[in-house]
């Protein structure tokens, strides 16, 4: 941007700008070579932007009275200083140790940059483990045990929350646990590591319900802290996240020192409440914020909203938004509603199914949250509702979007669509729902309505239900009583719909439609 | 919706929903069971929904005054008539018959409907023709093409216009002509069929050129004009674009007559203008937008931005809103960008390119269009751009909407993030720009400056230009004249942004950059 400008970065380690996000991919061999993951080099750095690239020179202090930092060469181990007019810190975060018994013992790998991808990579390659246990099950981790499990490991994954992928909600988790089973990976939900120790060659792993996991070693992927030594040691603000505070300019709360990536705090767009959201999208997008304001404009970061994705084997599984966890942490009213649709028209081939989740204020349909899980086009749909909740629509809005079609793509109606075709009949109350987790403690007197074919029913069904495929409905009406509640479901909530309707103008006045169908209901079952 | 209500389906042919759009797949044997084509039928209509519908009965008539419709049962040949409350129209419209010497021959076939299928289907399965010729380049014909060459035939495509797919411009369809000439289809554009005529068992198909084609079969896809014989002779009013005209609840010149589909003019959500705009996603919604208007609610059609994309071959080319052509049209004044990126992280396996053009206003840059080819992920950033462009938003909302990225999806700024920055640095004078049509008319004082590297000029250049490495370029600038206007380009104008840079911060004040490089140059010369 400024051609005048002296510019120089320091990094402690040795590579700069190198493909975080690709790492577990090089470990499990998707990305063959090495090289790739190393996106930019101090060389052509310096050769195109004239930037003075520093790696292994690593920081120790901000000198902010002198307007110096202080540098430690680690190839010399001198140290030294540079004045600045201005500093921009992106350390980033470092993965959370717990302080647990045996946690500094060997075989016990943290995954953040190249050096520890060759170090868990060589030990996969040298020594021929049978066995991995994956410690947390956020995005890196379950990356992580998939690689794992490419390279034909048995992977146990144990994770302390009741789910793994904290950004869905349990109920889509759920359709996750059950494809991870089936693709041999072994869950321990709902359970921590209380403990690490050596067993012969072997590493012992002890769960806090006293389950013993035999192991040849272990991924410490329980998330990440934001590396706030610098600036707290400097004085500068720090965040109720613990992230460096930063201000709309990314500022810190020193106007010459700027901060941004998985170090400092942002805004939830959702909630405006300050939130740590250490992800590769946001932080380059600040990167070039800063880089503007340097040279003299006046941008602002305007937030983060979260929206993120990961492949786990066969899936695509993203999110955008606050989910229900957060939802129900601020404070803040809800409405859910899901719809099941294919990737693209079903008649052309490679059709495969796809879940949608929104959230969204039961007020005026406000767009709060959303959640896919699928085969294909999960990316797509969740950029398209990223998109119209960056911009505060509703699910009114959803309806009319102009989305391109053609059968190798979409639907006429796509998923995003239908999504808010159902969320309006909910909100203007064309169809009462019924949320899979309120089942359990209907009251004996309501009357669980199946209404899909027998051959469906015979597979599985709630308790307690009885069935009346819907295109018998109209002329069985009499066999229900119209005094009682009514909960009606089928596969994904469509029939149920339609059932809800006939109900609903034959004198039934209390009808519900389970949301998310039996499909959903008994993934959570499982 | 409403229970109590009588509805009645009157389709003249012998199938209700269709699927129109998977027709040339079922020809070229994607889609291999015709009976997936066939989404619902009349039984399932009336055990599902209660409605009556009445295949081959075709409606003669409305009769406005006595309410009633006149009806010709096509099995009986007998005329009756049906009273109504309201008629909701949806026609249609029928492929365009040009009147050409020897039109009405055999083997020229046209595509709409199941027995337009059959037709075309059945002489490809029965008399092993070799070769067919096109005649109309909208997505209609261009998937013709591309599956009758599945089939084994040789193709010709005849165009009356410069370029394929209207809805693209004249650049981005010259990446297409290049692909579908690579695949061996060959084009002749610019260029209209005079008249058919029989040739042995052949035919020979002569254009307005002269040439002389001798093909099996003629596919006619010279698009559609809106089916509007009912309404007219019903005295309803009829639009500028020969389409029925309607109000924003979907509505005739006849409160009691609703009219939907490929057979209305909508209002063109860009210029505000009357349009004909025939696809599936808006005819679905306007159908559900009538039928909740018919139980009480007053929702609005809100207009159509004519997003649409089609497979070519390996490709995918899409767009939404207006192009160069419609914006001319309008009188709107706009500025366009382009940027090419790969679909996804390039170390991740798979990475295959992406070319997204961008139009704006030049004065505050709100969306007016965009239009993307790839060979991957197309359809994503169409539909998120469209989403963006329905909202009304502008080129700088892009940098910031939070897309979902891991290496399997995405970029940590996604090509929609990065054809805002391009385009917002167009609009903040960081960059100025010179179109690929410009060039031509440059005077020969101006300096055309290569950025590339050497091996790549060796593989193709603009005429006249002088080449300068970027990575050289802060070294070698005396050899340049600071008086004299610089045109830079590189390959798709991320080093000629980058030179651009370095030149205006070094006494050059007059610099433009080639927007979209020399691949974008190349292609439309080709
Ligand atoms: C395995 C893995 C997979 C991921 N996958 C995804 C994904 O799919 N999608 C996504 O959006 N995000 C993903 N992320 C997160 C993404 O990589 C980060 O959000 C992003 O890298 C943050 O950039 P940053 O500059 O803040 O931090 P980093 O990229 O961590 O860079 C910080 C740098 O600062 C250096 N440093 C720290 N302190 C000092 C000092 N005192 N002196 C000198 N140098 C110092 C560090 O050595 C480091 O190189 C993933 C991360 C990991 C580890
Ligand atoms: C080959 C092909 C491919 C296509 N691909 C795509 C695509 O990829 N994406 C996209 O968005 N769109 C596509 N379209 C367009 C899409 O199919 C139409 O926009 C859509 O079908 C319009 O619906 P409609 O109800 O208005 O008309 P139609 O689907 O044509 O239905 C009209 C019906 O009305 C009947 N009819 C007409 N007059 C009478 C009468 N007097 N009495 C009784 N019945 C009557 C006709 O027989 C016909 O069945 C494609 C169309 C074709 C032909
Ligand atoms: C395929 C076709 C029959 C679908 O008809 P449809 O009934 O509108 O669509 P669906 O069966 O998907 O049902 C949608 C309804 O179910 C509701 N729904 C969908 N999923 C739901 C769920 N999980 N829970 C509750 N309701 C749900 C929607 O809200 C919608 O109802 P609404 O419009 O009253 O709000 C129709 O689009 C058609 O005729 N297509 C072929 C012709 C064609 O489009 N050709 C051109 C393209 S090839
Ligand atoms: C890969 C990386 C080096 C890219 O750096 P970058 O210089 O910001 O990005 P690009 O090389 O794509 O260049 C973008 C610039 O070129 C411009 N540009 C791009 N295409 C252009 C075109 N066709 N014409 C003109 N300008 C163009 C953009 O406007 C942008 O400039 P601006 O920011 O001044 O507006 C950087 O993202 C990085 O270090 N990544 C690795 C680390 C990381 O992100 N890890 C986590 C994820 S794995």
């Amino acid at each position: 941007m400024d051609e005048e400008a002296e510019i120089v970065i320091f990094e402690k380690g040795a590579h700069i700008s190198f493909a975080n996000c690709g790492l577990p991919y090089h470990i499990g061999e998707v990305i063959e070579e090495r090289e790739k993951l190393l996106v930019q080099t101090p060389e052509a750095m310096k050769a195109r932007f004239d930037i003075d690239v520093r790696v292994k020179n690593e920081v120790l202090k901000i000198d902010r009275e002198a307007e110096e930092l202080e540098i430690k060469d680690l190839n010399s181990n001198e140290t030294y200083r540079e004045s600045y007019d201005y500093v921009v810190l992106s350390p980033g975060a470092d993965p959370i140790k717990p302080p647990l018994p045996g946690m500094d013992g060997e075989k016990i790998f943290t995954l953040r940059n190249i050096p520890d991808t060759d170090q868990i990579k060589g030990f996969v390659d040298n020594n021929n483990p049978q066995h991995a246990v994956v410690v947390g099950a956020g995005y890196i981790g379950v990356e992580m045990a998939e690689n794992l499990h490419e390279r034909g490991l048995d992977v146990s994954v144990v994770e302390m929350a009741p789910q793994v992928l904290g950004p869905i909600d349990r109920e889509m988790a759920a359709q996750v646990h059950n494809h991870l089973r089936m693709k041999g990976i072994e869950l321990y939900l709902d359970n921590g590591v209380a403990g690490f120790a050596d067993q012969d060659k072997r590493k012992k792993v002890e769960l806090q319900d006293g389950t013993e996991l035999t192991t040849d070693l272990v991924i410490m992927s329980a998330g990440v802290s934001p590396n706030t030594k610098l600036a707290e040691e400097a004085g500068l603000e720090i965040g109720q996240t613990r992230a460096i505070k930063v201000n709309d300019y990314l500022q810190t709360s020193d106007e010459k020192i700027y901060a941004i990536g998985d170090a400092i705090e942002v805004t939830d767009v959702i909630t405006g409440q300050p939130a740590h959201i250490p992800l590769a999208g946001p932080a380059n997008k600040q990167g070039r914020i800063v880089a503007n304001n340097l040279v003299g404009d006046k941008e602002k970061f305007k937030g983060s909203q979260g929206t993120a994705i990961a492949k786990v084997f066969d899936l695509e599984v993203g999110a955008t938004g606050n989910n229900e966890k957060q939802l129900q942490a601020a404070g803040i009213d809800y409405q859910v509603s899901y719809i099941n649709k294919k990737n693209h028209a079903g008649y052309y081939p490679g059709a495969v199914p796809l879940m949608l989740k929104i959230l969204f204020t039961p007020k005026d349909g406000k767009l709060l949250g959303a959640q896919a899980i699928g085969y294909d086009g999960v990316d797509k749909r969740i950029d398209v509702l990223a998109t119209a909740i960056r911009f505060e629509k509703t699910v009114f809005d959803l309806q009319d979007i102009d989305l391109a079609y053609a059968p190798p793509f979409g639907s006429a109606k796509d998923p995003v669509n239908m999504a808010g075709f159902t969320a309006g009949n909910i909100l203007t109350g064309k169809m009462d729902v019924i949320q899979w987790h309120e089942i359990a403690d209907l009251d004996s007197e309501t009357i669980i309505l199946d209404v899909r074919e027998e051959i469906e029913v015979q597979l599985g069904k709630i308790d307690n239900s009885v069935n009346i495929p819907l295109n018998q409905l109209r002329d069985r009406l009499d066999e229900l009583d119209s005094d009682k509640e009514i909960v009606v479901y089928c596969a994904v909530g469509l029939r149920g719909y339609i059932a809800t309707r006939i109900l609903l103008q034959n004198g039934f006045n209390n009808v519900k439609n389970l949301a998310g169908g039996y499909k959903l209901y008994s993934a959570v079952q499982k």
